[in-house]
């Protein structure tokens, strides 16, 4: 059995929508469909999901969004008459978006996530009527009566653990299974959202679930590449990944997938198969638990992400120090600020986070005074614009001679290295470096791993 | 004015003091002169301080340390002859030593502390005592009477603030000061020792307190070597280096300095020159605040220190927990466990640390287990058997190329890398790897650095 995801642009237009049924019907192994809301037709086109978000902040506003709430009919309209679906499914989802405007507004939140949910939602049940109208056997099936329960964080909710016990009862179901991604909903009745691009995680929830065979995610690209195309021309196309590879590439600037989607699949031992809905014959890119590689291949990719800052911390001895990295890390706790490395020396020590987490100037001021007095330190300072350059790739590690070659097509292209952090990931190796020379890294070291061989 | 201290084999017999005091009389800005207990004559002596500890040993087991007494005295005994002191300071060392047995020992560590004392105590009076005898003014002074005050913590006491203030009185004192290193006084009027090899220690106090212009240290070496003389075949003299850059040498394997003795001049701003007693005119190696490098003389020296282990700890969306990594620091300093370093990843991060720490199998079991439930880990394991190489240098982050330089010398080695740490500290860059292949790669990157130039 296997649980098909398709993103947004599959389901923009009635066109896409039969190539999406085409593919599903194409192998009966493919029981489970996902599917997003329908997305850009083209580039100037706006998603479902965006109409739904101005129809519903226009309804809070004015509590009258009737043009905006036309916008998204007329939508669905299209792709359904292009279907030929008749009138009645158009105005199934009229209603149903006209009641989702009827709800409670006082907590915004849960009336926002209810309002984007419904572009999933209605186009699941648009799929299912297609696939019957061709005399196809497929249903639709709501995440409330499957029993996929999340957490009451309306926009960034976590799926409850007893949902992957509740998600078994799919299998019983006959015929293809047509499920709405990115909500489900709260022990309380209640729509919860994933993040944005959270179809992802519905896919992988369900394959986890119910321990499928393959995790088809069908997006609008033949593969994950081994650098950003908007970074490096035309980059290699990625045929194996690790889970690991895939995690840490994501991390990093790689959004294929969401971040979170591979977490259910990573521990349920599911693979998953990144495939595009334009060229399914593709053979697209397979992530895997494990992978063979040569030392020409264990560098599997590069990515980079920018916009970090470092706070540097010096203090005489601090080694010494039983207890001082503890305190040092708890203002940042008490700050709410989720750092990411914290390279050291022998007396200075370095943390490294996200800077858009320093919300105004009285926050960082407030941090450094406090690691100033607090820890009693002889020396903070922070610095701005740091990029982490990832190189990623199983077996890394244990091959003699990649740091060299990655630190050689770094000074090669002239760039001063900021921080290099190797050493507990076995699959990557980090180096930092000021954002303005981000992009010339990324180049460099893909030509160093990709065009060299 | 300089402070110049005199370490044990630059004390051991008549001839090395004459040498000392030839070198002391021969600047007039000499003004105050730190002594060590005698050391070994040759490499099979036995050091002043070894044989008072072996004498106190058996007076707390036996109450009989006759004989070790005497051996004590012999040792002074003969230096004494040789230099034609007369009985006089012999009787004055022997009645010393005979009142110290005859203290309180009901609590060990303070009896041990006062025993140790005497070598560097007696060692003052006999040096003062010569010169004395040739004519020149100088003058033993004691720890107690210029106020030089320890915490009560006995055989690794810490200097307290107000030593500083007190210590300035010296300053009155006409002739030559000669004072006892290794030792001072707990505020309720206890000997309090520094660690072995704190005579170094003495002498920075009192340089930094006198804010004096040099604080010369003779040793029986011409200077600093870039690498140790064990590991490298007659390594280059560091003929300047910084205060930092000494730190992070001491900190792994440079033991020319204690490595508590740069704090009080580096805070006060003294340079310090390393001298061999035995060489004086020798230029020796300068420890200054900043240096001039250039890209050829950026690298001043290569260390290594073994002995490490690595805890490795997983947890997929670990960089989102907010709190993560102080929880895991909580659990090494429960334990009581003084970390080196935390490389991490997306998912993982390890912990770094001296292995002789974990006292035993229990205390490892506790933390791996500790670590895998109370932070719910995914994975969690240990390696043992770690060295740590250090390349040092100021000015080295920011010249491109040495990661470069460093990782492919290593690489040529066929020396795999477990660990890569740079971006904290400005002036090292740091290597994990197998205890088995330290030694290949100090050479290798010695090399590299110093003989490629």
């Amino acid at each position: 059995m296997k649980v098909a995801k398709f993103g947004g642009t599959s389901l923009a237009n009635a066109e896409q929508i039969k190539k999406v049924c085409d593919i599903v019907l194409s192998d009966s192994d493919r029981k489970i469909v996902v599917v997003s809301a329908p997305g850009k037709r083209e580039k100037t086109d706006t998603k479902v999901t965006d109409l739904l978000i101005a129809c519903a902040e226009k309804h809070l506003a004015t509590k009258d969004a009737k043009a905006e709430l036309e916008a998204v009919v007329k939508r669905f309209k299209d792709i359904a008459d292009d279907l030929k679906l008749g009138n009645e499914i158009i105005d199934e989802i009229k209603t149903d978006l006209e009641n989702r405007l009827k709800l409670d507004t006082s907590h915004k939140e849960v009336f926002m996530d209810a309002m984007k949910a419904a572009g999933e939602d209605n186009s699941a049940k648009l799929v299912a009527a297609y696939l019957n109208s061709i005399g196809k056997k497929a249903q639709y099936v709501s995440p409330k009566d499957a029993g996929l329960l999340l957490s009451s964080e309306f926009g960034n909710a976590q799926v409850l653990p007893e949902s992957f016990d509740n998600l078994k009862m799919l299998k019983d179901i006959d015929g293809i299974i047509i499920f709405p991604g990115f909500f489900g909903y709260t022990v309380e009745g209640n729509v919860a959202t994933f993040p944005r691009g959270g179809s992802d995680i519905t896919g992988s929830i369900i394959a986890a679930a119910l321990k499928v065979d393959l995790y088809e995610n069908f997006t609008d690209v033949d593969a994950v590449y081994a650098a950003h195309p908007g970074l490096v021309n035309n980059p290699v196309a990625i045929s194996e990944i690790t889970y690991r590879e895939m995690r840490e590439l994501s991390y990093a600037g790689f959004s294929v997938l969401h971040e979170d989607t591979l977490v259910p699949v990573f521990k349920a031992g599911v693979p998953v198969n990144i495939k595009n809905t334009n060229n399914p014959t593709a053979p697209g890119t397979k992530i895997v638990l494990s992978r063979d590689y040569t030392p020409s291949t264990h560098v599997v990719g590069i990515a980079s992400d920018d916009s970090f800052c470092c706070i540097y911390v010096s203090k005489i001895m601090m080694n010494r120090e039983i207890g001082f990295g503890r305190k040092l890390l708890q203002i940042f706790e008490d700050e709410g600020i989720s750092y990411e490395h914290t390279p050291s020396g022998v007396d200075n020590i370095s943390v490294i986070f996200k800077q858009n987490q320093l919300k105004n100037k009285d926050v960082e001021q407030r941090i450094l005074y406090r690691i100033k007095n607090e820890l009693n330190c002889d020396d903070v300072s922070i610095d701005y614009g740091l990029a982490l350059i990832l190189v990623v790739g199983e077996g890394m590690k244990n091959t003699v001679g990649t740091a060299s070659r990655a630190t050689t097509a770094l000074a090669n292209a002239s760039i001063s290295l900021e921080m290099i952090n190797q050493g507990s990931s076995e699959v990557t190796m980090m180096f930092g470096v000021r954002q303005s020379e981000a992009h010339k890294a990324v180049i460099s070291l893909y030509n160093e791993f990709f065009l060299k061989n």
